[in-house]
């Protein structure tokens, strides 16, 4: 497996300067592209890395993993009748199919989807902030996790099109909370840094039918967890699932602070960073380097 | 294996009379809806089996995954210039997207795109009629196979739909056979009548990274495998992949005519029969079986 | 003339009963449906009423056109590059248009166009809200006229679909003010209270040349008094233009409170008011009396 | 008046050069773009020309006037039950809004919206072909009009796109007859060849409230002439209706051939030809024409 790593780590260099940062805030604008890291784990906790793997980065809608996760454990069905489980086939912060589907999201990894699955979380009565960052601490087993208050605080300034989404729906009696406090816990969770090495161990539930192999804690049942790997497989990478499906063959789910995690159920959990992205804000690299990995240890969903 | 077919044989006869069936011909309005049979085979060759299943219903739209294996035989990489790999978010038959795509169809799962990948078997040079069933009465072993001549040609007569989608694609250039010629094919593959064993046995080579395993040959290569496997996970069901991803968890591919098919790579292959349709046209008893034989059998590619 | 309102005022008796009073606001929902009023205003001081003619109403969209005039005092082309002037095809508080046409709304008489003329009357330096109201009362001659306040407060709490309008034209940079103060001001010009006669007179310089006809005061200039007219043909009854101008033939704007004007130039201005709404938000017995007096008086701008 | 086209004869060739002229039939892309013509006439029966007023030209979509006023003469009400009164905000052949709309177009002088109401003369019993070409010879008082074969034939061979819209619309079941036999003659009577001298006599009824001025000869009822006014107003120039209202004033109908008629009702009919168009398929110098037309004799609806 290390040997494999090794191997992507120099095929992905020559990639390097190609696709472009996030720049639609000025602190993801910033980042330096020419940067590479990324882990496997397999669910008996063997663990390899290469790269920055200890550097952490702004996990950005990849957060939307652990807000449905969170989502679930507090409503089960009705969830469903808030929030869709298909395809959206238009770009990720699109309102014309809010509009012609009665502010319903198609799905909860577009943004109206994770604003709904956000506005569950701060109606649960509890500190919305601090249980979400507690939640992913306890699962990476890293309790020096936290949000990036700067970027945050950068989206937040920046959230005019996630205000629209917020507002629309709002005006479908879709949102509960009130929409500045709801912009303002769904930055912080955009912003979440995490490294490749964290993002890979927090998400061990997700190859392991729901349960931390490395604690033995029931995150959520097999059932929920076959649903969300589904779901990361057809609505994880915004309009490039169809794609990803076909070169990598993993369920998965991308940020556009250019990380991307993928999982072969029952088998590993995989994390890449690498923060350039192509065209459909999906990491460049990243999506290179899983696709070489699923090619390479010739093993994939299909 | 047998038991669990023989214990959901048991439980779905409980929806007998819910959905309906396909009424766009009067071939198909015809049938009795209280049909069914399903057929697991793994591909170190067992079978296990229950209901009708050799009795022969039309395939419908699960022709499209014969047509775009043997269009991949023939073309690679240009293929896809002409039909893209994402999910439509939008009904089968729409001329919505094809639009604003400018004739260049979501995927080769919806109409239009079947359109191409016919299109593409017609240019070959053969004789496409032929050569379709042939294909077919090799994968599955059984030279009984043929076309029902009855539902292709109703199927011609109410074919306006299908008409405006290739007339509009011709208008932007990506068709190139007479049009008549592609709907008269088009209607006979879809006529295509198979059992369950039949369409079971016909598709192992899905299962078994491209290669047929009754016979060995191969058809097309294990990256070609997958890519198709992709495909059906995110386009093959209409505009419910996703439903169907989350509560059946494997690729597939279905019919009007009440038929699917289903694909576990490296395990087996599963195809059900029951012609009535829920509201997004695919088999309302089939989808059922399928949920419960993941679940009682507790696999799935999640 | 007097003759024609008094037979209107017969005829439309026997629809009483039809359509329904907008209902998005408490304010406005409580309003009794079987109430009428007429006036008409020739460019030579003759004034005919009918029915509650001095009794004042929500003017609501009617609003628009004040608003455009003036924002078109302020700015001429450049205002054209904020806006459109094409009919939107599409329901009046639309987000889809807004969003394939990059936050431009298609014209100044849906929400959005409107939202963004008021923007550039609160980005003049001025009172925007003294400004407006200052405006409406010397137009119409009466100094008593004043916003509705409990109708801009319940809109004020009703306006998250303005507000996501809002904030998706400012995601595109085409909203400078504060979104607050501009949602603020819009709802209290479309909660200005006028009666048919006010409005009739108020709105006497589109059917002059742009100059009130009582005053001698220039408005705007006969060039752009062509194209508020011509503005008012093509999108000025949401998306029932085509049948308004086929039936009525004139120039017109309704409001969802039940009133419409409407302009035949060089000759008149024509106010109604009924508060009961056919299915596109106009109001139904308001367009009937409209096209039964371009009927009898044989005349209309075709 | 013949001041004042001889005004704009000189000021409009400053815009030789600019736009480009139809080149989806090639028959139409070989016409030399520096050409113009334009001719007044009165319902009193003076006549004002200028530039090439006797030479012939494709009129294109202008048949869809004559088209719209035969079918009124064939049916009236149901005629709206087929085909709306709504401008459509898409460009002029596009399946978005027929496909959401179930196969009513939006309004007759769209190529949909055209293709129904040629639909109906097909239907009549009568020889269209012939009907529609005697139709405009008695209109115009010229017996030599007649259909440009090549260009009906070029336009035939090149009608995927209208073969799209008609089958589309037959699947709604809002086409009868035989799909060949429609676009024959849809192509035919876009091809009829007339000059600006021709068109603006054979249009004369529509300024005189439905009867011919030089013949005494009723062609439709005030009413439907206030209607066909009415729809030239607000869908006559393809999605730039708004433009043009604004800009001209006047109810029109464009052709991509490079006409454009205009109606001010009770007064005059005036007909341009120049064959560049400008990015919405209308005549860009005839456009042009038009506007200062209006602008110097300081008349037009508004």
């Amino acid at each position: 497996m290390q040997e494999i790593l090794d191997k992507i780590q120099l095929e992905i260099e020559s990639y390097f300067g190609e696709g472009k940062v996030a720049d639609y805030i000025p602190e993801l604008a910033k980042i330096d592209p020419k940067q590479f890291a990324m882990t496997v784990r397999t669910i008996d906790g063997q663990e390899f890395s290469t790269g920055d793997y200890t550097k952490k980065f702004s996990i950005q809608s990849i957060s939307k993993v652990f807000i449905l996760t969170m989502a679930m454990r507090y409503l089960d069905k009705k969830l469903w009748t808030r929030v869709g489980k298909e395809p959206s086939g238009t770009p990720f912060n699109s309102l014309i199919q809010l509009e012609s589907e009665h502010g319903i999201p198609r799905n909860p990894f577009i943004n109206s989807g994770a604003l709904v699955t956000t506005d569950i979380i701060l109606n649960s009565g509890n500190d919305a902030l601090k249980d979400i960052v507690n939640f992913v601490r306890t699962l990476s087993g890293n309790t020096k996790i936290d949000y990036d208050y700067e970027v945050a605080n950068s989206e937040f300034e920046h959230s005019d099109r996630n205000a629209a989404l917020t507002h629309f729906m709002k005006s479908f009696g879709n949102i509960d909370s009130n929409i500045e406090d709801l912009l303002d816990v769904y930055c912080h969770h955009c912003s979440l840094a995490l490294s490749t090495q964290d993002l890979t161990r927090a998400f061990m539930y997700l190859a392991n039918n729901g349960t931390n192999p490395s604690t033995g804690d029931t995150i959520i049942s097999p059932l929920e967890t076959k649903r969300i790997n589904a779901l990361m497989m057809t609505c994880g990478l915004y309009d490039n699932v169809g794609e990803f499906a076909y070169q990598v063959g993993l369920p998965g789910k991308s940020g556009v602070g250019g990380g991307i995690i993928a999982v072969l159920p029952r088998k590993y959990v995989v994390s890449v960073w690498s923060p350039a992205l192509n065209k459909s804000g999906n990491s460049l690299i990243g999506t290179k380097a899983l696709q070489l990995f699923t090619e390479y240890s010739e093993d994939s969903i299909f």
